[in-house]
């Protein structure tokens, strides 16, 4: 296909308002009568609530509400809600957000103050009583799954492979996904490496906390400003634990800073909307950072054991894996994508795949950016470096022998369509970086490949034709990294205009049909595609209208880059758009699509570090992200996502860690000490766009939110490796990290 | 038909915000940042602008910007622009909004200051040096169609007939109408009656004075705020103004506190962009009640002449009218309707109008209310009164007797569709009230009719059906009368909803497809029509998804009063809603349509008057209503409407003038002195809705919002006649003008 807008660079929509600081984020929104809302949060990692006196706060001056657990409706905890993630008890859902019988985090949210303002509701909220019973806490998933642990939820039955054991237990989930016969596998093996591996707690690091603004009209309907990957998420989310109806609520999504994964859950919006609705006045709640970490969802920690087994050639003969994943206070989901993405590099004969879903007393986890993935791609890209050493094979080429490719069955049983897993390694092979000499001491490289498979979802957009013939298009998908323009850019190619031709606005929930989140790379994809049938419907009635003038047949008229065309007849899309008025009237295109099988993206990092052996300090010496984009729309959208989830990525190796205090408290709950890299800390990132169309894609668009942060983490332990001699298998490789596998390796074989 | 929504009183969507003060009008507007600006006016009703100093104003402490029609792009103002009333050219159109070099009325803006706040901008427009060469004035179109009348464009030539004459005049234009040849019909009656009439200029008395924030982004694109009737009007004459493609404007309908035809023209909206351009922030302007009665669009004050010719049977044999209208300072457009309707309500052979439009030295006509109408049908209402008195026959059966039906040329040139004119005077007839006896001194009855043919233009509706069943409406319609819900009970009629299942909303013009004014009566018929459309279009993908899931074919699926059926299957509207995600993902209808032919309304009044011999006060002791709806889609809010008509017509009949001083100024420019009827002022006013269908809308609405301001001050004028035995031709009626009716009355013989 040749395009003329898609795979261009134009300046994006909303560029003059975010570098003006005209766009208006959740926390500017401003409203008369605003009242102002505190959450008072739980000191305790785990502790059973014996009783909470609000008497003194509510008698506060300037105290308009204040609420607790019991002010949510009286409906059964055991009743299943789906807040877009599968079935969940509403219990969890609604104790996440106000806790009811137990804390079982620091931080969890107790009770929540509305006043006159924040200082007021904050006094307020310190003038509640909660009267705790300290319980011990578990902190990692190896001792939440201990049977001497203490019991998290007494109501939780490990489900052991799709069925309820009805045993009591911190185990949510185990669950199992598998190919062949590893047993035989491994006994063909000519080398097996088996190594344990552990992930620390992690935070997307967003720079805007969350924050939500509410108003109970006295019509019983709710209107909802925040800051939100999806604002259909948080209406469906709300209406479920305030038990109404989605359509009595209306979500307007204000701009965001960021989300990753993060900003999908509800945390503020039912808090904000009962206080609504016992003061009679809007209520709007900022979240400080320090409950940004402590109460919102960061990805799991895990634990986990990896065993390849290879033929001296390179052949995977087996390959096996156990996952114990960090679910957090409540079940979670994040062990089943690094259960999925695990091995789905490979084509392999062999699998086998455990998964446990294990609670513990921290927040309870939600996605970053492919949750599960980073975590299960650290510990098989290790493994498989460690094999590509020891069988003295370039660890490319050992991949290229064993990547999965078209038709490739996965372990958790989709076949693979045509991906571009050979062309993403074949690019890291003929890749400058790849090609380039690293000498020195103290220096290593190191390489890994990561697999997402991205999301559909159903999207919707409408597009409005004005008289100067340019478009309104209107649709509902949050914009976090430049998807007005990703969006626009492909009804403009169909219209055959550009993309500045496009006046994207982002609505509320009432305003456009049905959107799924901005998350699992599915915006440019599947929003796009929507944007995509909307332009075709309005170039099905302009061909129409174009009939009409010329007093010809709709199906003889042709439309090629916005030129439409009859016999002799030809009018160009902004000449005819300029005789609508009176040829039928206004022109609307609509569309709703909801994709099955996004195309999966692979991405593969190239990383070389040095070590320096005084102080374990890891530098960034050079970096390169590959990617298959599928199609990519806009390029500099797409080496952004590739350049900002290697930097994430590295943070992952590098530094970043929630900090626990044996009795559950993060120690470095704010910016100052929770170490994300800084543009001081990293290279400018290189990034080579790999494009195998998508061919569930009417554009060839797979989705590159991703697969990026999948590789970083292993391709950074496998250069330090080849750095200093030593095997790092526990995220982050600090400098104490490093220091301590310094001063260890003397008394352990290299590489071992 | 048979129908479950419509005809129901549902309680309007909006019901809550209003009452509760939620709903935000345009001054509720707030903005970070926002600059108030202010307009500085003329005091002179005609003079030369020799200089403007704005140093003064510029140098003062708070202000932001200072503007004068140097702001305006340099663009020449003869190009024609179409600002939704025909072309026109650009000079009048920009001239009205900032005064050029000559000021044409008293109030006409001159010069625009923007501020921190509302008191500084005042104090600096004060500060604004303005040299006048005051200039003689003229104020009434007899006076300025004297040739030795102030000329007030000097670029202004007569259109005679539809030929520019080159003749410089205050005439702007001369149109006629006519059917047979009158000569010959006067020659053949028995009877006829010949009368001159005046009417006073009239404001449309709106709550909410106009109000406009714009803010100039620095990508160039404008965003509007403001209370009008129509967004699209609004972006349209703003892009023609400030000579911009109207794609780089959003304007955003706020609530609006009343319009009856008065908030279609822009006046402050060009001068806030402009001021947000030169000062980089948003600014506000509110416009003061003096300047809304001094510088906005009241109605055009009128001279007529009527004669009519009948047999002594009544039937008529040849009407005549001359229509002087005001324009005001720019040629308007008021007297074209006022012709088009003057005898439109009767089967005539013969007929003859001359309308003129006349340049004054008063404010710009507007639209209010079947413009032109009200004044034509006084005029021509009278001498039908006068006529039937004076062959004895009954007002309603003279009438009826030359009642205009289907197949009636009107003597602009249509053919009448299905109409309900004898319909309307036969439950005149039929009436209690008519057919109560009306005794005792000092009191007369009156009765009079009114036809308006009502507008078409485009509106668009989309449609969102969400999971719980509900669906949510997206309109551009402003809502003044609760079109809201008479546009969302044509949707819910299609779907089998109620009228609270559909959630309307009103969105900025970048969010829906091209919406004409809400005006001419066109709102429930042509947005109406539109979501009757978008409904069929739910309807028909829903069908599509029963289909689905029951794997038949969607032609074999029915749907009816919103339950699908095929064979022995069958689902409600709300389970199948339940059920789309699964089925194929969102439901979004659209509709555009651009109807052509609205069907004409004609209503009648009946009042009975007592008047205090003492004072010349009126008393209105009982008045009824009688109106073709059409169809009555929410027959509460048509008889409000019914109820709102009659009483602004008692406002114009027996009240309501623009007191000028001979140099121009209007000397009652507040709403103690401009007397409008008040609650006290008037009786419960009865309503009888006739439903005649427009067999040109779906549901057979005609539109109902102007008709019934046309006949009450006929109607009121010939009960004052039979009251006190001597005819008023001057409006307003009020007692002064009574009084003096009664004391001339011992020199004229009674009803000559």
């Amino acid at each position: 296909m040749k395009f003329s807008v898609i795979g261009t660079r134009p300046i994006r929509h909303d560029g003059a308002d975010k570098v003006t600081g005209r766009a208006l984020y959740g926390a500017d929104f401003q409203m008369a009568g605003l009242l102002r809302g505190f959450i008072l949060r739980s000191p305790h990692s785990h502790a059973r609530i014996k009783r909470i006196d609000t008497s003194r706060a509510e008698a506060f001056p300037g105290v308009h509400a204040v609420i607790t657990t019991k002010d949510f409706p009286q409906v059964d905890g055991k009743k299943m809600v789906d807040l877009g993630e599968g079935a969940t008890p509403l219990a969890y859902a609604r104790g996440n957000v106000l806790a009811s019988d137990k804390v079982l985090y620091r931080g969890h949210a107790v009770a929540a103050v509305a006043a006159v303002n924040a200082h007021i509701a904050e006094e307020a909220a310190s003038l509640i009583v909660v009267e705790y019973e300290v319980l011990p806490c578990v902190l990692t998933a190896p001792g939440a799954m201990q049977p001497s642990a203490p019991i998290i939820h007494q109501d939780l039955t490990t489900k052991e492979l799709g069925v309820d054991t009805g045993k009591v237990s911190n185990i949510a989930d185990h669950i199992r996904f598998s190919i062949g016969d590893t047993e035989a596998g491994f006994a063909a093996a000519d080398l097996i490496v088996e190594r344990e591996f552990n992930t620390a707690t992690v935070h997307q690091g967003y720079i805007e906390p969350q924050n939500a603004t509410a108003l109970w009209n006295n019509d019983g309907r709710i209107s909802i400003w925040c800051s939100t990957q999806g604002s259909f998420a948080v209406r469906d989310a709300t209406a479920a634990i305030l038990d109404l109806p989605v359509s009595q609520i209306k979500v307007t999504p204000m701009e965001i800073g960021g989300g990753f994964g993060g900003k999908i859950n509800v945390y503020l919006e039912p808090v904000a909307a009962l206080l609504s609705k016992k003061s009679g006045r809007p209520v709007k709640i900022l979240m400080p950072r320090q409950a940004v970490f402590e109460a919102t969802g960061p990805t799991p920690g895990s634990y986990m054991k990896v065993k390849i087994g290879a033929k001296e050639d390179g052949t995977i003969t087996a390959a096996q894996a156990y996952l114990a994943f960090e679910a957090g206070a409540y079940p979670g989901a994040m062990v089943v994508p690094g259960a999925m993405t695990a091995f789905a590099c490979y084509d392999l004969a062999n699998v086998l795949i455990d998964g446990y879903d294990v609670v513990v007393n921290k927040p309870s986890t939600a996605a970053y950016r492919a949750p599960g993935a980073p975590n299960s791609a650290f510990a098989v890209e290790s493994v498989i470096d460690e094999l590509a050493y020891k069988l003295d094979i370039d660890p490319i080429d050992l991949r290229l022998k064993n990547a999965a490719k078209e038709g490739t069955r996965r372990a958790d049983g989709p076949k693979f369509p045509r991906i571009g897993c050979i062309e993403v390694l074949q690019a890291m092979k003929n890749s400058a970086h790849y090609k380039s000499p690293l000498t020195g001491p103290n220096k290593g490289r190191g390489v890994a490949l990561g697999f997402w498979f991205n999301i559909g979802l159903p999207s919707s957009c409408t597009l409005n034709v004005t008289a100067d013939g340019s478009v309104n298009l209107i649709e509902g998908s949050t914009d976090i990294g430049g998807s007005r323009t990703s969006i626009s850019m492909q009804a403009a190619e169909v219209l055959g205009l550009q993309a500045a031709d496009i006046h994207p606005t982002i609505v509320d929930t009432d305003s456009i049909g049905y959107t799924g989140v901005t998350g699992g790379s599915r915006t440019t994809f599947a929003t796009g595609w929507a944007a995509y049938e909307a332009a075709q419907d309005v170039v099905r009635q302009m061909k129409e209208r174009a009939a009409k003038l010329w007093e010809v047949s709709p199906d003889s008229v042709s439309a090629e880059g916005g030129i439409y065309k009859s016999g002799a007849h030809s009018i160009g899309f902004k000449d005819l758009a300029s005789q609508i008025a009176d040829t039928g009237g206004p022109i609307v295109g609509r569309a709703a699509v909801n994709p099955r099988g996004a195309g999966g993206s692979f991405a593969g990092a190239i990383v070389d570090v040095e070590i320096d052996p005084e102080t374990g300090k890891t530098t960034i010496l050079r970096f390169t992200c590959v990617q298959d984009a599928g199609r990519a729309i806009h390029p500099a959208y797409v080496e952004g996502q590739m350049q900002g989830g290697s930097v994430q990525g590295i943070g992952w190796a590098l530094n970043e860690e929630y900090f626990m205090s044996t009795d559950g408290r993060m120690m470095n709950s704010s910016f100052l000490d929770y170490r994300m890299p800084t543009a001081l800390d990293v290279p400018m990132i290189e990034t080579i766009i790999v494009e195998v169309p998508n061919p569930g894609h009417p554009f060839g668009v797979r989705g590159v939110g991703e697969a990026n942060i999948i590789p970083p983490q292993a391709a950074i332990a496998n250069a330090i490796t080849h750095a200093i001699g030593t095997r790092l298998t526990r995220l982050p490789m600090n400098p104490p990290a490093i220091m301590e596998a310094i001063w260890c390796q003397k008394s352990s074989s290299p590489l071992s």
